[in-house]
C-alpha cells in the first residue's frame, strides 16, 4: 500500500477510535467542545485569515472565476457567522438518546429504540470553508467523528481550521481525532477514503452532480446523496395565477445557484393563454433566459428551443424551461421522467389536485402553493443542515443532526429465554 | 448488452412502472390483493408441490445435504403456513402515509414528512422457498414492487410460486408486474440487478456472509446488509449466575442455525472460577464443542484451543468460543473488534455495568439479562420482518414493513415566499 493510501487509513483509524469515545459523551460535554471551537475560531482568525490569503492567492493565479474565488474567501465578518453557526449547533437539542419507539413486550422485555451516532462520517465536499467547521460541528453534536476531504483549492484554509478545531476539541476533554483531514489532495486520497468500509461509516459528498456521480459509482462504504435539484413548478389549471406568478419568480430568481432554485415551469394548457404572457414578460425583466417547447415559443418567439437536455438540466442560473403539459398526470410524469427527486411544487386551489401532485410526485418534499425555496433544514426547524438527501435510503430531505445518527435496539429482561 | 442483462433491465423497468402505480394505493387494495394471494396458494398446492419435488429431487441427485434438502422441501403443512404468513402481513398497520413528524412552521407553512414506498425492492436469497412469498408480502404491504432472486436450486419452485402471486395480484386489481423473479439463473443476471441503481432503490441480500459480501462490494444499487450474527453473551462479574447459565444455554442451543444464536460467551475474570465449571458442563451435555482461551482450558483440558478466527466465526452450530476478559471494557473491546454488529447480552445486576455495555457496544441490539435470541421482528411486535440489518443505515436490526419505506416532506401553503 503506497504511502498516501496508508496516512488515509490511519486517519481514519484514529477516527474510529475517537468515534468510540464520542458515542457515550453527554450533551453537556459535546456543547462545551462546541463553545470552545467557537471562541477558538475568533481567537484564531489571524493565522486562518492568512492560510486563506495565500489559497485565494493561489487560486487568483490559477485564473479561478470571480464566483468561485468569492466562495473561497474568508473574513473577519465570515469568520463570526461560521463561529455563530458552532453556537447555533450547540444550543440544539441532542439527537443521541432520544427514544425512536418503545414498548414493554408482551413477556415482560422493557423494548426501546434509542438514537445512537453513525460513528465514522466522511464529508467530500468543494470550495466553501464554511462547510469544513459546518459539518465538524454538526458531526460532533451527534456525536460522530468526522473526516473532512475538501478541495485542493482550499487546502490551506481548511488545514488552518480543522488545526483551531483539533485543539479547541482536545482543550475541552475531546479526542482531537474527532475532527481530522483527510491527508493528500490528489484523487488517490479520496479513492482510499471510498474504500475504507468498516472504518469509514458513511460518505456524505457536497458539490456538483460530476463530484456526487463519481462518489456513488466508486464507493464501497455507504454514501448519501446531496443536493442535486431539477425542482419544477407546476401551475394547474385551478391555480391562483397570481400567487403562480409570484412563486414561480421566488422559485427561479431569488437565488439561483442553489439546488432548491427552479429549474423547470409546467403549465397546465387550461391556463397557458391567460398565464404564460404574464410569466415570460416577468421572467424575462427578472433577466432569466427561457428555454421552451413549441407552444410556449408561440407566445415568446425570443425563447430558444427547448431539448431534453434542457429538461434534465439543473441550470443554477438565470436559464428556465418552460413546457405546457395537458394534465396534472403529465406533469408529474414530466417530473419522475426528468427530475432529480429534489424538490416540486404545485401551485393550485384544488385540493384533489394537491392530493394527487402529493401522492404520486415521487420525491423527497413536495410544496403545495409554496415556493420550492423552502426545503432547506434551517427553514424545516432543524437548526443546521449538513445537506439535502435526494435518496431514499436512511434520510430524505435536509439532514439535521437527527440524519447523523442511526438506532440501537435495548432490551431489559430478568433472565429472559426464548422458548 | 446480452439478452439476460436486457432481459433484467426490462423486469426492472416494467417493476418501476407497477410501482408508481402501487404508491399511493390504500391499505384496503394493498390488503385485499394480500388475502388473494393466501388464498391462491392454497388453491395452487398441487403444482406448487409438483414443481417444488423437482427442485427436490435435483437437489438430491447434485449430492445437497440433508438440511438444505429440508430448507427446500415444501409440504402441504408449510404452504399453509406460508399463506397464513400474508394473512398476518395483511392484519399489519399500513406504514405507507404515517406521519413521522409534523408542525407548522413560524410562516404558517404546515410540514409534514409521511412515509412513502421506497419503490423497487430486490430480494437476493438463498433456498427457503417460503422467503420467495414472505418478501413478496411485506414489500406489497409497504407499497413496493419486489425483484426476487432466488438459487438455482429453487428455481421451480419460486417459478410456480411467483406465477400463483402475480396472477392473485392481477386478479385483486394490482399490477401483476408488482411482484416478479429476477430472469436467468446465472451470475450475469445478478451482476445486472446490483447495476440497475436509478431502477432498483435498494437490494437486501438473504443468506451466507459470502453472499452479502459479494454483493456489497460489487452493487452500485444501495445494499442493505442483513443476517450476519457473530452474537456475544458476557456474563458480568455482578451476574446472577443461574440466570446467566440458563440464558448462554438459551442463547447457544435453543436453535443454532439462526443469525441471532451466541457464538461467543466472555465472563468476567472475577466469576470465572464459580461461573465456568457449571456452564462448561451444561455445554457438553448440550453437545456443545468449547473452544476456549487458556483460563478456559485450565477448567476444561478437553475445550479446544481458541484462536482468532474462533472470535470471528459465526458458527451456527453446536460449536461455542468462551474467553475470561478482566473488565467490562475488555468485553466491549473485544466486541467492537470481533462482532458483526448483530445483537450482544450482558447478565448483570448492576444497573451501572448495564449502563455503560449499552452506551458502548456498538450493535444492532443490546439485551441485558435476556437471551440474543430475542432479536426478531416478529417477538419486537412488527409481525413480521425482511431481515436483520446490521448496518447503520436506514435500517438498523429486524425489518418490518416501516423499514421498506422511505420519507417524503409535503410542505402547504397559500402563495409563501422565501425572502
Amino acid at each position: 500500500m503506497n504511502t498516501i493510501a496508508e496516512d488515509v487509513r490511519q486517519t481514519a483509524v484514529r477516527a474510529r477510535a475517537a468515534a468510540a469515545t464520542l458515542a457515550p459523551l453527554s450533551r453537556v460535554d459535546k456543547d462545551r467542545a462546541l463553545y470552545a471551537m467557537a471562541d477558538a475560531i475568533l481567537a484564531a482568525g489571524q493565522p486562518v485569515l492568512q492560510a486563506n490569503a495565500e489559497d485565494v492567492a493561489m487560486a487568483r493565479d490559477a485564473g479561478t472565476g470571480t464566483a468561485m474565488v468569492d466562495r473561497l474567501t474568508l473574513t473577519t465578518d465570515r469568520l463570526v457567522a461560521i463561529a455563530g453557526g458552532l453556537r447555533k449547533v450547540a444550543a440544539l437539542d441532542d439527537p443521541v438518546g432520544e427514544v425512536v419507539r418503545g414498548r414493554r413486550l408482551p413477556n415482560g422485555i422493557e423494548l426501546r429504540q434509542v438514537r445512537v451516532p453513525l460513528g465514522v462520517v466522511g464529508i467530500i465536499y468543494e470550495a466553501r470553508p464554511n462547510v469544513t467547521v459546518d459539518a465538524a460541528g454538526l458531526c460532533l453534536k451527534s456525536g460522530n467523528a468526522v473526516l473532512l476531504r475538501g478541495s485542493a483549492s482550499a487546502a490551506r484554509t481548511n488545514a488552518a481550521l480543522v488545526a483551531v478545531l483539533r485543539e479547541a476539541a482536545a482543550g475541552a476533554g475531546l479526542p482531537a481525532d474527532a475532527v481530522a483531514l483527510v491527508p493528500g489532495a490528489d484523487h488517490e486520497s479520496v479513492k482510499q477514503l471510498m474504500r475504507l468500509r468498516g472504518l469509514v461509516d458513511v460518505l456524505i459528498p457536497r458539490g456538483g452532480a460530476g463530484l456526487i456521480r463519481a462518489v456513488v459509482a466508486e464507493s464501497t462504504v455507504p454514501v448519501i446523496e446531496t443536493g442535486v435539484g431539477n425542482c419544477h413548478v407546476y401551475v394547474d389549471v385551478d391555480a391562483d395565477l397570481d400567487q403562480a406568478l409570484a412563486i414561480v419568480l421566488n422559485a427561479k430568481t431569488q437565488r439561483v445557484s442553489v439546488c432548491n432554485a427552479a429549474e423547470t415551469l409546467l403549465v397546465h394548457a387550461g391556463v397557458a393563454d391567460a398565464f404564460l404572457p404574464r410569466v415570460l414578460t416577468a421572467l424575462r425583466q427578472a433577466g432569466v433566459t427561457i428555454h421552451g417547447d413549441d407552444a410556449v415559443r408561440a407566445h415568446d418567439p425570443s425563447a430558444l428551443p427547448a431539448t431534453e437536455q434542457d429538461w434534465a438540466t439543473e441550470y443554477l442560473s438565470l436559464d428556465m424551461a418552460v413546457r405546457v403539459v395537458g394534465s396534472l398526470a403529465e406533469a408529474v410524469a414530466h417530473i419522475r421522467q426528468w427530475g432529480s427527486g429534489h424538490t416540486e411544487a404545485i401551485i393550485t386551489r384544488s385540493l384533489e389536485a394537491s392530493r394527487r401532485f402529493v401522492a404520486t410526485c415521487d420525491s423527497a418534499a413536495v410544496m403545495v402553493n409554496a415556493s420550492t425555496r423552502f426545503t432547506d433544514g434551517e427553514r424545516f426547524g432543524f437548526g443546521a443542515e449538513i445537506g439535502i438527501s435526494t435518496q431514499k435510503l436512511h434520510a430524505r430531505g435536509p439532514m439535521g443532526p437527527s440524519e447523523l445518527t442511526s438506532t440501537t435496539w435495548v432490551g431489559v429482561g430478568d433472565g429472559h429465554l426464548v422458548i
